[in-house]
């Protein structure tokens, strides 16, 4: 699936709601399992991010394949993976939940910037992480990590289905990002999902709010009393959403 | 224990003294685990959190019981808990340290801020993290978690001795926390640690200016020099304390 | 090894570059393992930590062995450590990558910054985390925690090869922190290693710049095309590096 | 529940399968959770145990609360729970995970072994562990653990749902043990599922001995080729099952 | 690589030493990551497994792509791999570290070596533990574990690269197990490193034999004196080794 | 201390104890962390170990110090120490519960066998396990591990105060080893614990025979009933322990 597959409209309306939301409406769905567990945001004040997943897949490293020189291929897999994700991609790594060598460093997510990827994860770390968190482009890990990705990782497969933080995670799949980490909606659901996770925020607004101005949240959250849904409808109205 | 039993005066004491001074005043009488192993503060810059112990208990959940529509009862576990932590009550989730998934989130932690709740702490996460880092009211997790509770965690029993991050949790004991994170404080030595941890912050402040001012900490901290008692007894009278 | 055995020159250089550059330098003469994995900056905008490691060794603490009264000895080799680091020294704690118990809290390393130490390094964590950030040292630590040492931690052993976060660190060996976390470089290549990660942090910074421009990363880094050599060297001229 | 809603011929035909064949009729159902993780048996040549689950919940120890007299109160939760767990009920403990101290010793074990409970299952360890594996009871654990469980364990509830592994437990709900592990089946799917089981097991044997005969798992295992299911038809009449 | 390209003479040698001496000979080429970390026998007494890598790899497993109806597919990586896997080869699965849900079970397993191949090895569990040790194959994985592989793992590449217990397998690399584990060579260095093996093998042969008789190990392991040159000279002849 | 400091009269009476009534009567003098954790037996079945701690220290192996040839240095510190090893002594070896790479292999354990040890320990793992299970000594690691120790391991210091599994082990100290694993006695209590542990077996091997009779234990275990004491006495005479 080609990052073209992921509407505008849709983009934009998974930009205006929260991993939390998302991952409720997985949930309803019978996904448990689509949160990328343990990646956290180098940025938490960056932007929501959203994208189709393009994914690089690294094995341990076996020393002998793995001196300095490789890469001086052009065809070193990381390399080629970096000047071939789409833009409006998320490149997301499969490290093996390892953070004792990094995935990437900050000129390869430095030209994913410039290529206009819409960011990148890594279920291992990132090293020059505090150059990383400055750059215009979203970007979770782990932890950062100085050495080299050779130390520990071997680059082996682009664009292929991995495993990334114990969530599966295939090429085309919508990545969404914010504070709370990473979740994976499967492509084909997208749309749907996304029109859900509007209503419910625009319900979650209205109850913070409504949880700001004193009222208790039984009968409120979920809506179980009848006023919780004219009150809402209400809200809607003034709100105009 | 109520709330009710954490006087006011032992409140303000424990107000102005760290978590680490009161971990060794604990030690000397021979508790060596009362820290709340792993739970960090989402926002380390609120003030100390003191308050008496509400809890909430998790068990894993069993995926017949803990479809989304649960949360329609009110009286569901997790909803009811918090609509009965009392004010100046800390809310404390035992979620066997496990944070794929959510404890908690926004609205329940602001709803606890509303009834004027003391904080809120979990072993395992909480999801709209960054929006509860800026809520009026102190949190604690262990990292942020998207998916709703249902996915893992079944809320299971209110107001009972728990477990949290390794620390024995029981009803009414004290709950304080700060930068360094939280601990434990045996309900009926509250007052005792109180004003023992009093003592030892002004001597530690002494010590830090001494410090500061380039005196070696041999002989000074501990005080096992004359002069240092001394010194310190003048130190007092001259700032009041 | 005495820490003046690190030239002033050198120490100089690795300010100046990175412990991710540091790494690849080390990778290619062979050095995996030189990374202390997992501790983090307390305030990860501190200016690049170098100086000489002075170790400090930690052992489980007996209970008998361990009361709070041991501080009163001044020969505490934890006491002792502190008054003994020399100027221009980083403090590094072996403490068996446990974080449960403190390796260390304020006034310790308040005392160290004023000896002129260069900062301090644990596997462990530091009580009154928040105050040590604020101090003008850097340390880094896996995660804060309040409990005095005496809990879990008994300090044995005072400059002597030690573990720390996985790398093998011993005494006079050069330790460089900045945010990605700290490298430990073998004292003998302490020269070397500077001199090559100055010449590889030009090139960075000038393919950095290109990247930022718009220019591919293959055959710009590594620079396998003849271009890069050329545009790299007017680069080097025209900023005078 | 009381044990004694296992009916005989229920419990009788999950003696016949095996964790392996009940954990896929439970996930046929949406439960993918029921197997206590990490939990092995002591003595892996025993026969296989089914019991209805009897629990008993332990929470960090606080040190205060658990000198070695408390044992001398009859009525402290442990020793309270062994007599009171019934005849044909399987034992079930929620060590936290933590294998550091023990969840019980052979004494206890013995006595419920006298009592003529079912097995006893913890997530933490066994005292006397070789001891244990030779009495006639089944027993899993995760690993052998000395220390008694007052260093780390204060026993809080009787007969409460627990988490054990990271699977939910419920009083009443069947415990079945073999090689393998433990499975949880729901208290109101035993029935069902031990039917289903003794059906797919009969299944599974004529396959087994298939594929030692020399036919390929291919429309075999499924049976999704015509002739597997003729051929199970015949066998089954051949062998009178 | 084809199973073909191990000869029979370094198969032969290769059976004839430990994965103890392997490790030792890669790690003078420079390999110190070839152990398949944490895979342990399920019978430790089955004879030494020498095979070529064939592959299966598991990415995290998606609850809508894995009911367990996907098993009707004859094309299903899984069944597919097994019925792929060729004579003298040994089965390699990734499952990223994961033993909650089983890798295969009995009956694949049988079918594996009703076909010939050489062994079995997963990081994560087999279900039907049991029964597969007492099987004619010798099997290598983490822990038992009932759950179906569907529960937690999806089969997705046959024969590709793979990371298994952290080390770095290639199709064609030769596998070879005993009680220790199992360690990895690769293709290239099969023949040289069965040589060297087996010199060091009569070595050390040699002095287990000597120790045994009461000799010290000083001058003699390794042979740093000339009489131990001389003796070893001497032994071999005697023995014809 | 020496290993003559164990007089022969404690030596066999530890010998006739289990480690768990030692944890127990180090637990009553306050002593929670002396086992060492998550150490097994190689085999199980041997008789109770006893003997004094002499120790071995390794650091993370720094590759360029730890090339295959330093075994020819008669003084490298793995195999000096196991020549210096007094008889009587339980070898014990810090390996920072890391079981990646050996600890030793069967030479190094034969070579104490023969030089009169009474056992080895490690936190970490042995090469060739299914022979050193099998040689008249005992053994005890986490799991096993083929890597000669090079690869990870880098022995440092002979007979200091090391951590071993988390529990702080003194040259001297009394490590006593049974099927549940080792438990550290401080040198200058090994009288008294072998005293009290002795009467703690016989009330124990008492209250197991009145269990296996049919008794409850409350009032048994501990013996809360005056009867039990009566019988108890009646029992020691009857059977002149």
């Amino acid at each position: 699936m080609s990052s073209a597959s992921l509407s505008k409209a849709t983009r934009e309306k998974l930009r205006g709601v929260s991993t939390a939301t998302i991952c409720t409406a997985l949930f309803k769905r019978g996904f448990r399992n689509q949160m990328i567990q343990g990646a956290v945001p180098l940025d938490p004040d960056k932007p929501t991010m959203v994208g189709t997943a393009f994914t690089l897949r690294y094995i341990p490293a076996r020393e002998d394949l793995n001196p300095i020189r490789v890469f001086q291929d052009r065809g070193h897999p990381q390399r080629k993976a970096v000047e071939e994700c789409p833009p409006g991609a998320v490149f997301v790594v499969d490290s093996r939940k390892d953070p004792r060598a990094a995935s990437a460093g900050s000129i390869l997510v430095t030209r994913l910037m410039k290529r206009g990827c819409a960011g990148i994860v890594t279920d291992g770390g990132f090293r020059d992480a505090a150059e990383i968190a400055k750059l215009d482009i979203p970007s979770y890990h782990q932890r950062a990590s100085a050495p080299t990705n050779l130390t520990l990782h071997q680059a082996i497969d682009i664009n292929v289905p991995i495993g990334c933080g114990d969530a599966p995670v295939f090429p085309g799949d919508i990545i969404v990002g914010d504070a709370d980490g990473c979740v994976v909606i499967p492509a084909h659901l997208a749309d749907e999902i996304a029109d859900e996770a509007i209503e419910m925020t625009a319900f979650e607004d209205f109850v913070t709010e409504q949880v700001h101005a004193g009222r208790s949240i039984l009968g409120l959250y979920p809506a179980t009393e009848e006023k919780t849904k004219t009150d809402f409808a209400a809200w809607r109205k003034a709100k105009g959403r």
